[in-house]
């Protein structure tokens, strides 16, 4: 476990593929923190006024005394935004390697970030929620292959970076959703976008992806049947 | 004369509020570099190919042989998003201090950047160019002025920050155009915002921006002139 110079707290919600990015990025830091899981549907009543006034997933209360993530103190930090909270943890933890040392590849990842952002986070909750066509999906993903580098194992060459980190939640929440037939989208739709990334059109980014959802950082911060649940009960 | 490891092209156009921030950066820096004004009213055809794909500015080229910025060379690197390039100025020369050392400011400083892209940057057009209500810009400074810290003379602190860099050149556009009643707005529109920032109510904002626009490195990238012809031809 890497300690932190003061204490860490997340809120965070199992099924937020925001929230779930600062879980990998301190996965792969390996950092001492605290967890505390936000309910979005009954949010606890000092959170929003104590912790993050947006009211949303992720926060992070950085430092202030050893209490319980229920009752915040006023001498912590709060810090919220998932992609924020990532650059923070890759602050933090310089060990960790979440940003290259080349200002170069830094901006490499901080664009393929900005993809991610602009291409694809909007399409998560459009299709996999509220059921609307894969097409805009599949162009976000052929953007992001787009950016990827010719050669290297990730987002922007053999380290694994912030630019993974921002990626990975989606993909996976997009993956199993479609693979398990559950989401507000038709099962044509579901179809269309598996078989989509088995064309040999998306190889690059298949064995990406593939890399990805090996990495133990995902793995441990991914409970599969958690999510499952959730959208077993709101879809099917 | 802050020279970069490396030889820097910016493209960029003198009325862009974004591609503005990259100028502040380097000036900031000290930086020596090229710059390359594209007119986005007739871009040159090697633009997109060679320099920026989205076709857009800023962009900057890093590195490479010592040519014609009109002749981009395929062995520098493309980089575009200002935000981006900002942070990737702040990374190249470390010593003009636009990052701060301590991580919590460095995560408030783009938490501000955040609130800027989020509640005035798309209002921009909206106001100045496409005569929209002043209502949503008046509401975005509200939240940028609840997000500037109890003391300091600048976003985070007393340091001058990549979180002042991106507030800058679109406060001094929305002041620039209501003082001189040029833009699509309403003459209604731009008194009222005008009389808006007079309040006390905005009091600690005004401020804020009056040191902004007193910076070395605004007043040395900000064309008065050009953007009042600009406003000028189109408008009056």
């Amino acid at each position: 476990m890497a300690v932190a110079t003061q204490r860490i707290t997340l809120y965070t919600t199992k099924i937020c593929p925001y929230a779930h990015r600062v879980e990998i990025a301190l996965a792969e830091a390996q950092a001492e923190y605290k967890k505390y899981q936000i309910d979005l549907a009954n949010k606890p009543e000092w959170y929003a006024p104590k912790v993050n006034p947006a009211s949303k997933v992720p926060a992070l209360a950085y430092g202030g005394p050893d209490i319980a993530p229920e009752t915040p103190s006023p001498e912590s930090e709060k810090l919220a935004e998932s992609l924020i909270l990532v650059e923070f943890v890759a602050d933090l933890f310089p060990q960790a390697s979440l940003l290259p040392e080349d200002p170069v590849l830094r901006a490499k990842a901080r664009f393929f970030v900005e993809t991610i952002s602009s291409k694809l986070t909007p399409t998560y909750g459009a299709f996999v929620l509220r059921g609307e066509s894969s097409e805009r999906v599949l162009s976000g993903l052929e953007a992001i292959q787009d950016t990827l580098p010719e050669t290297g194992k990730y987002a922007v060459g053999d380290q694994y970076t912030i630019a993974d980190v921002a990626f990975t939640p989606f993909i996976a929440r997009f993956k199993f959703a479609t693979e398990n037939e559950l989401g507000k989208f038709t099962p044509e739709e579901g179809r269309r976008f598996v078989e989509a990334l088995q064309q040999p059109k998306f190889l690059k980014l298949s064995a990406y992806i593939g890399r990805l959802l090996e990495r133990e950082s995902f793995k441990a911060t991914f409970d599969r049947d958690f999510f499952k649940g959730f959208l077993q009960q709101r879809f099917s």
